[in-house]
């Protein structure tokens, strides 16, 4: 009789976002009449840019003749697509990453879900808290958190770095020495930022001690402030600890055109083993490629038009964040994250817990958000709204919260 | 300091199909004026349909205005895909397959691949062998398959059911118990198919000893005899046991497109854990959605023109097929396969092994085959060819062979 791997039932309840969703389908279900306005899950509004549409069909009409037709894509990805982001994303910033150095994915979540196969059931991991779920659930079914710790809604084998007020949601280098540490910035879900020093620090830390930063830069398009870091590579050393992973999805609006990829410079090894080596294997036997019509589309990002466009569109989702960080402010919350990043961070006012404080908007206000708690036990007491949402419902979500 | 996951170094060499690409690469470069014809990797040549086409525009259009914006997928896919999936691939065929049993994903390669996964990491892993090594290495990955027996070129921990000419390269039940078992018809790489009777056999056998089967029947397309079953859910009780894959790559020629889907009924458990739970976890974690656009495309394989489209373009494969399998029996060559599916094994000629065939015909003729032996032990002494070149090319690579 073959059994389950039993690490997946160590999972408390389902996956975050699956559970909102559930929860706001039964009340809207429940109030057919009553228009909810979404800022929880991280999903745009705004549509594709016309520069990415006109790739996008271009690149159809190629599928439409056995001359122009493309089947299986190279392991890493398209070079046209590769060579854009590495001049684009790293060269023309002073980071020396080669086209040969990127794998392009179809998203980021699935490359931070994955990334960690590669490393030793044994590996100590380190995540923030609050944190992007996804880090800790899938060490969870790899059989690397130990114990769900129901009392302190924490998992025994798990390294923990508070985000705090006080550290303005960065985290401190850990006491106890981990293998993988997972840095996400500008934050998801607190929205802040780490400085340039700071993520110096850790990149020394994990060069001295051998440990291997998974660097998430999903958010790096939002950075609106000098001297935050856009790439771990700006640090010094970073080449020799770091993988970088990157979304398409906020900048360029891909969360349903799925695109990403994951940087991982050659002279990363541990144990006399290349991990860029261990990944290409990965790539090459566990995936096939992102859509050839999807990594065009990827390419028209970086074209002058296309750049213009996002730069718009980021533009336009940044004056949300300011909609919502300012009318909450006024409205007299205490409110953190917006500037460098699409996510608001805010502290549920009257000691609400975080999903008390879900609820009590869901149905006072019919406006989605995401509770805190969701994110590890020090987002207890936090709420998260994303800038996600059209213009006009964002004006409209603070204009009701603001009335409760 | 972190340490690599040790199960990778067990793979011996690259993926199969990564090592053909660089030695074809590389015999390409020191002969820039032979004309190579590729028959090695499954990968199709024919234009995506037009119908096909038709939806892809129309689905990129959509993407171009906030009001038919898609962002996210829902997790299991879209309910008009996976409507289409269960009414054609199931429901019309008398198999009870429900849309909520169906899991959208970018490829069953992919599928394949992860699904593993939800099982316990002692599970015993029993395959065809020949096998496509996908199964394979994930499980040496995941640290199921023991170590690597150079003199027998296979792994420890691994049960191999051996196909071979006596058995028409269908597996026999193992002797050994496992708790997995792999099972792909019409075959990759032999073009063998199994019997509903044979198959029948495994069902019950998987039920009897609580084993389950993955089966993969991403070339189910190519069936043209009838009482060749088309699902494992022909099979009485396989809804207890029984996990599907499917693929658009050779259906409908989306190997540049990636769409395939996973078939989980509600009562498949194994210690009272149902793996439909399992698998949506991990669809919720790591895993964001084929593209909006790509599962339009995926409907309209299902429409009336895009079913006509794509009988003629199996049709057309098929008629490859054909020209491979009589060419080569006409010239003396010991050929299966080619009659349910896109794949044709061949004897080597002259006690050769499969790599020294491979190089032979590579040299020779400039045509590239796969070498048996990369499929599996049992696969020595043979070849497959495939019946995804255009009309011309095959036609003229099995000429070039017969003058051999």
């Amino acid at each position: 009789m073959v059994k389950v791997n039993e690490n997946y039932l160590k999972l408390p309840g389902s996956y975050l976002f699956s559970t909102i969703a559930k929860k706001v389908a039964a009340y809207q279900s429940a109030n057919p009449d009553k228009k909810l306005i979404r800022l929880g899950i991280g999903d745009v509004t705004q549509p594709l840019a016309p520069a990415i549409i006109d790739a996008l069909h271009k690149a159809v009409d190629e599928m439409a003749s056995a001359e122009t037709f493309h089947g299986y894509a190279p392991d890493l990805g398209y070079e046209f697509l590769r060579n854009a982001i590495a001049k684009n994303d790293y060269q023309d910033r002073g980071c020396q990453i080669s086209p040969d150095e990127i794998f392009v994915s179809d998203g980021a979540k699935c490359d931070c879900a994955n990334i960690q196969e590669i490393f030793s059931q044994d590996s100590k991991v380190a995540v923030c808290d609050p944190v992007y779920p996804v880090y800790v659930d899938t060490n969870v079914m790899a059989g690397r958190a130990g114990d769900y710790i129901e009392a302190e809604e924490k998992f025994s084998d798990i390294i923990y770095m508070p985000c705090t007020k006080e550290t303005d949601f960065a985290p401190e280098l850990p006491k106890e020495t981990p293998d993988l540490i997972y840095l996400c910035f500008p934050n998801n879900p607190t929205g802040s930022i780490v400085s340039k020093e700071k993520l110096q620090e850790f990149v020394d830390y994990a060069n001295k001690t051998g440990a291997v930063i998974i660097y998430d830069a999903a958010y790096e398009a939002y950075i609106s402030e000098p001297d935050v870091p856009h790439s771990i590579y700006e640090c010094e050393g970073a080449r020799t600890c770091a993988i970088e992973l990157h979304s398409f999805s906020k900048n360029a609006g891909f969360t349903g055109v799925r695109l990403g990829y994951t940087v991982i410079p050659k002279e990363l090894e541990r144990g006399g083993v290349a991990l860029h080596g261990l990944w290409a294997r990965r790539h090459g036997t566990k995936y096939n490629g992102a859509p050839y019509i999807i990594q065009r589309a990827g390419e028209a990002v970086y074209s002058p038009e296309g750049k213009a466009q996002l730069k718009e569109q980021v533009a336009y989702y940044m004056k949300n964040a300011s909609v919502i960080y300012n009318g909450l402010k006024d409205a007299g919350y205490t409110v953190s994250g917006g500037v460098n990043a699409p996510y608001i961070w805010l502290k549920t006012p009257d000691q609400m817990t975080s999903w008390e404080f879900f609820d009590y908007l869901l149905e006072k206000a019919n406006v989605v958000g995401t509770p805190g708690s969701g994110f590890g036990p020090m987002g207890e007491g936090y709420f998260r709204l994303t800038a996600f949402g059209s213009y006009e419902n964002t004006v409209e979500a603070i204009e009701r919260i603001k009335k409760l």
